[in-house]
C-alpha cells in the first residue's frame, strides 16, 4: 500500500534543505519512498494536501505527559515544586492516573503534530503502554531521585524500575525506554554515576534536568567549586548518552565540555521563561556543535504541549538575548523542533527529516485559516504564524492519527472523562495546597 | 431585547476583581446590564457558555492591520523597514489594498476575540471604514511622517489626513479617529509638536512609536543630549493624550515623565522581541502609574493579531527580565489586555470590563479543547494555555460577530479572494526585494 500527500509546500529538513514549493511525499508501511516537486508517481492512496505545508513530525524532546491534572494549579507561585508539586505527586498520583494522563497527553501531541515525545516521570511503564497504544513515538524515562516518590521508597527503587522498563521496552519499534535522574542536585554522586553507567551499557539515553535552578547553580558552587556540568564531567557522567535538558547557567567551559564529549541538549524555552529562571544560550551550545532539542516541559510547567508556542518564544528570545534579528532564522528553528530533536535521541537515521528510507512520521499543516495568510516563506509561517490548531493531519509509522484537526483513533471525549474521574482524589489532595494554587 | 451568556466563568476584571465560577451576563442592546454568579434573571435569549470561560472582549491596542500582504516577508532580515517595507509601501500600497486588508484583518481579530483595536496607517479612511463596516470597535490614526508616502507628499499631507478624519470620524460610536505621527525620530520637532496639539485640541489619542530603534536613542543622545521621552517633554508633546508605542528603551526618569505627564503606553512584546530590539520594563511603568496597554503590532512585524500569543510573552519576557516567577501573575496580564487597552485610549469608561453600563464587548473563551484542560484559575488558562482558536463566541456592542469560532457577518473565504486578487501588482513589486525576502 503506497500513500502519497500531494499539493502541499514540502519542508523535508533534509541535509540540504529541500523545500518542494508544490511538492509531494510518498510512503509505503512505515517508511518514506521519496519526496519531489510536482505530483509524483501513482499511489494506492493519494491525499490531496490542499495548498498546506507538509513538514517531517515535531519531536517534543522533554517533557513530563503525566502531570495533565496539575496544568493551570499556582502557575506564579515560586517554589512551586517544594511548595505543592513534589508532596502533591507524592500524596496523589497512580499508576492509573499516569496512564490515563499519558493518553490525554498523547491526543494534544498528536493533534498539534508532536509525532515523538521524549518523558520522564514516575510509573513510566505506565507512559509507555499509553503511547504504545496510542501509536505516538516515544522515549520514555523513569525518574531517579533521591527521596521518596509514588513509586518507589527512593533512588535505588527508582534504578531498578529503570531496568524493568529497559527490559521491558528496549527493541520496540516505536517504545524507547530512558533512565533519567531527576537532576544533578537531586540525586548523590554515586547514583547519577550509576545511572548513566546502566544507560550506557544498555544503549539508551540518560536524560536530567541540568543547569536549571538557582540553588542547584549555588550548590555546586559552595560544595564543590564547579558548575553541574563540570561535576558530571568530573564523575564520568557527561557523554554521549547525557541529555540535558534546560542547560540555563551555562559558562563557555560548560560548552565546551558538552560538545567535548557528545553531550546533548533539551531547550525548553516557554517552561524557563515562565518560571523567570532565565534564557539558555543555545546559538553558543549550537555554534560550539552541540545538538539541541526543543522540549515543551510539563503541562505545568510550560502549559503548552505544542512546539508552535516554543518556536515563537526561541525566536523571541534568542533573537532579544544576542540583540540580533538575523540570529535564529526560522528555518533553524524548525530544524531543531525536527531533526534537532531527533539528534538528541539519537534517532536522526529513523525520524527528523522527510527523506528516503525514514520513518513516515509527517505532519501536514493547513494554510487556510484566517492566522496563516499570506504565505511567502513556509518556514517563517511555521515559526511565527501557525498555532497547534492549524494541525490538519499527522501520520506515525506512516498511520493517520489526525485527520482534519481530528484524532482518527482515539475518543478524546471518553479519554478526557475517565481522566476526570481518575482525578477525584487528586482534587481532594490538592485541596491542601490550596494557598499555592 | 435582553441577551443572557449563562453557565461560564465570568470575569469581569472589574476593579475588585470579580470572578464568578459558575456566572452569567446580562445586556441589552448595545450595554451590559448585569453580571453575576447563578444563571441570572430571564431573557429573551439565553446563551449556554458550557462551561466556558466569559471575559471581557480584548483591546488590541497596537497594530498597522493594512500590513496583511506584508507578513511572513523577510522576517528575519535585519533593518527590513528601510530594506524593503517602506520602499514596497510607497510603491505599492493603495486605498483598495488597505481596505480589504483591513477588512482581513478584522476578521483575524474577531476570531481571535479582539473586540477593539488601535491601529496606525495610511489611507487610514479605510481602515475606519472597513472597521465601521465589519462591526468592531476601532482607534484608527492616519500616519504622519517625514517623507513621501503611499498616500501623501509629507509630513504636511499626513497632518491634514488627520484633520480629515477627525472631521469625518469624531463622534462615531465605534471608530474613533486619531492623530499619529509615525515615530519620534521620524519627523521634524515641529511636527510633532504640532501633531500633538492636533490631538489635544480635538480631544483625540495622539499615538506614536517610542524609544524602540537603537538609532533612535543614539540620534537623539548625539543630536539633543536627551531621550526621546526627555525630548517629547521638552517640546509640550508628553501628555494625557500621548499613547507612546513600545516604549522599550526607558530609563527612570523616562518613567517619571510619562507618569508625571499622564502619557500611556503600549507594549508589543512579541514584536518587540522578534526584532531583538529588547524588553520594555513594563513591571517599572505599571509600579510608577503609567497606564499599560497590549498591542500585537502589525501583522508584518508581529504576525499574529491576537492577544493570546502577547499573554505566553509577556509573562515570560517580564518575569525573565525580573528574574521573579511571582511578577506579572496571569490575573494581571488579562487586565492589561483588556482594562489596560481601554484606559490607554482613555475609554476606561466604556469598555474593558464587564461592568453594568458598559458595552457589551464580550468574548466566550471555550475550555472543551485538548489545551484547555484542567482549569484551576481561568487566568492561567488563558494566559498559559489558551491560544485564538479556542474563542468560541464574541459580542460587539451586544451584537454576536463570532459563533462557534466563525464569522456570523462575514464571509471569509470571499474577503480573502477579494484580498488575494487585490495583492496582484504588490507581489509583482515584491519581487524587486527577493534579496531580503
Amino acid at each position: 500500500m503506497r500513500t502519497k500527500i500531494y499539493n502541499a509546500a514540502v519542508l523535508t529538513v533534509d541535509p540540504a534543505g529541500h523545500v518542494y514549493d508544490k511538492g509531494y511525499v510518498l510512503f509505503e508501511g512505515k517508511r518514506i519512498l521519496e519526496a519531489g516537486p510536482g505530483c509524483g508517481p501513482d499511489a494506492d492512496t493519494a491525499i490531496d494536501g490542499r495548498g498546506g505545508i507538509l513538514m517531517p513530525g515535531m519531536v517534543n524532546a522533554h517533557s513530563h505527559i503525566p502531570m495533565i491534572p496539575f496544568r493551570s494549579m499556582g502557575d506564579d507561585c515560586p517554589d512551586r515544586l517544594r511548595r505543592f508539586l513534589f508532596p502533591l505527586e507524592l500524596e496523589a498520583m497512580t499508576p492509573e492516573l499516569v496512564y490515563l494522563s499519558s493518553r490525554y497527553a498523547v491526543c494534544e501531541l498528536l493533534l498539534a503534530g508532536v509525532t515523538a515525545v521524549a518523558d520522564m516521570y514516575y510509573f513510566e511503564d505506565q507512559v509507555a503502554r499509553a503511547c504504545d497504544e496510542m501509536g505516538i513515538r516515544a522515549w520514555t524515562g523513569e525518574t531517579v531521585i533521591d527521596m521518596e516518590t509514588c513509586d518507589s521508597p527512593g533512588a535505588e527503587g527508582g534504578l531498578d524500575l529503570c531496568r524493568e522498563l529497559i527490559e521491558r521496552w528496549k527493541g520496540h519499534d516505536r517504545i524507547h525506554p530512558m533512565v533519567a535522574p531527576h537532576a544533578t542536585n537531586t540525586n548523590t554522586p554515586e547514583m547519577l554515576k550509576r545511572a548513566y553507567e546502566l544507560a550506557e551499557s544498555r544503549g539508551v539515553p540518560c536524560m536530567l534536568h541540568v543547569s536549571e535552578m538557582d540553588y542547584e547553580m549555588s550548590h555546586f558552587r559552595e560544595v564543590y567549586g564547579k558548575t553541574p556540568v563540570e561535576f558530571l564531567y568530573g564523575l564520568g557522567a557527561l557523554g554521549k548518552n547525557t541529555v540535558g535538558v534546560h542547560c540555563i547557567h551555562m559558562t563557555d567551559r560548560d560548552i565546551a565540555l558538552m560538545a567535548e564529549t557528545g553531550a546533548k541538549a533539551v531547550h525548553c524555552a516557554g517552561s524557563n521563561t515562565k518560571a523567570g529562571k532565565g534564557i539558555s544560550p543555545v546559538r553558543d551550545l549550537r555554534a560550539a556543535g552541540v545538538d539541541v532539542g526543543i522540549g515543551t516541559d510539563g503541562p505545568s510547567s510550560g502549559n503548552t504541549l505544542d512546539l508552535f508556542t516554543q518556536f515563537k518564544m526561541i525566536a523571541s528570545l534568542q533573537k532579544t538575548r544576542y540583540h540580533d534579528r538575523s540570529l535564529f532564522p526560522a528555518r533553524e528553528i524548525v530544524e531543531m523542533g525536527t531533526m534537532g530533536g531527533a539528534r538528541v535521541l539519537s534517532a536522526q537515521d529513523e525520524i527528523g527529516s522527510i527523506e528516503k528510507g525514514k520513518k513516515a512520521d509527517l505532519v501536514l499543516v493547513e494554510t487556510e485559516s484566517v492566522n496563516m495568510f499570506p504565505r511567502y516563506n513556509p518556514y517563517s509561517v511555521l515559526v511565527y504564524s501557525a498555532g497547534a490548531s492549524n494541525v490538519d493531519s499527522v501520520w506515525v509509522d506512516g498511520k493517520q492519527l489526525v485527520k482534519e484537526g481530528r484524532l482518527t483513533e482515539a475518543d478524546l471525549e471518553d479519554i478526557r472523562n475517565r481522566l476526570e474521574t481518575a482525578m477525584t482524589s487528586f482534587r481532594e489532595s490538592a485541596q491542601r495546597y490550596a494557598e499555592f494554587i
